[in-house]
């Protein structure tokens, strides 16, 4: 019984994995690159995570077109990535829509055409257009090339709010487009444990699993120590302070 | 009004473009490169097409993890494309078997396991697994990043026998997963206006709109001239034949 499982190398994708381990899956644990500012530690760490669950393999992909397109911090320096503290609304909208207007630049020029986009101005910067189904189709063909069974992603609750595609409806949908995308012969199922649960209890289910969270990365902005003031770090932080453990990374 | 028009550079996918701007639409062309083995001579067809459109942009986007991945005659060089006319059957099968339980190669060596794949046995080699949620879910983000409203995509009846990621339903079930999926200012309509036309309905459709058909490519066995013999190849000459009209590319 084999299992694709999205690796990022964050608590909580780490923690998922140490689940689908749980349940009697072997892994094949699939992390993706997109020219995030912090790819390095979370590659390391995706590896130290697999290669603790003894993993079949382990499939690095790159991601970068959506490097290309432009519209988010995570991948565009010329954005900043904003503390969790930082309630400057306005700035933050306008990061989002200056930057979506012109794109990261790194497609052919063709002819003199201006191009205006319309982002939202709700969402936050750090948002990568449709990830999560980029990803989802690219666990996909890879769980069907190997006869997995299922596909383990760490979609949760407190991510609703921001990101569109982390919705239970969303990842309902997209268990159809699986279903009806691949061959009739497959049965590939969409799992995600993590749906209802917080950070808090995650990181509880994790502690109780052995997850050597060392060996994760969450921090949106530094390879180390961690910032631990961006979003990410905020609410790992708040987790490990919540159950009362010390989060082992370094911060600054 | 801007459509994202996925051009890969063969006959239906570059009419498909003429019918989006026909219908007023402002074209942002992307062409993906997944290691198939025309992949030049499609990219040159499909800027000639961006070109002759006067498309806004034209973004090339590799989809090489497609590659890594194997399972596919079209980017595993060690598989053969079948000619149309090949009725080996069992060989077909036992190539699209056998590949998928090596995989390509690429991944790293991770341990010693030995990884075995189901891969269904009854569709065609040239299948790339999940291949149009793949290309669905860029063009996605490649329209939410530039305020565009339409995708158009040339899935149509003559595939639906082989590849279950053409499928009408398929189509709809992704609809769902974009609006689901996408900031909820955003609104992005997936457009399929071939899903029902055949080969020469749609070559039909081409010649009135003036589509340079000797521009465009198909083959998925050679760059120059086209083998004559492959699926891709053969549906094409007989779709002009039907017309009465002559190809205007080389053919071996």
């Amino acid at each position: 019984m084999k299992a694709v499982c999205l690796i990022s190398g964050g608590m909580d994708s780490s923690t998922l994995a140490y689940v689908a381990k749980d349940m009697g899956y072997d892994i094949l644990a699939l992390h993706t690159v997109y020219g995030q500012r912090t790819e390095e530690k979370e590659l390391m760490c995706a590896k130290k995570i697999a290669k603790s669950l003894d993993a079949l393999e382990f499939m690095e992909i790159s991601l970068s077109h959506l490097t290309q397109f432009g519209g988010s911090s995570l991948t565009d320096y010329s954005m900043n990535v904003l503390d969790h503290t930082d309630e400057k609304g306005d700035e933050k909208r306008k990061n989002s829509q200056e930057k979506t207007q012109t794109g990261a630049g790194n497609e052919e020029s063709f002819g003199s055409h201006t191009i205006s986009g319309t982002i939202s101005t709700t969402i936050p910067n750090t948002y990568v257009p449709f990830r999560n189904s980029n990803l989802l189709s690219i666990a996909t063909s890879y769980a069907e090339t190997r006869g997995a069974e299922a596909i383990f992603i760490g979609v949760q609750a407190s991510d609703y709010a921001g990101y569109p595609d982390c919705r239970p409806e969303f990842v309902e949908a997209f268990q159809k487009v699986i279903s009806l995308g691949t061959s009739d012969e497959t049965n590939i199922r969409l799992m995600t444990p993590f749906v209802n649960l917080n950070k808090t209890e995650i990181l509880k289910k994790g502690l109780k699993l052995g997850v050597p969270y060392e060996d994760t990365w969450s921090c949106y902005k530094s390879n180390h120590p961690a910032c631990g003031r961006c979003d990410s770090c905020y609410y790992r932080l708040k987790a490990f302070e919540e159950i009362g453990v010390k989060d082992p990374i370094d911060y600054a």
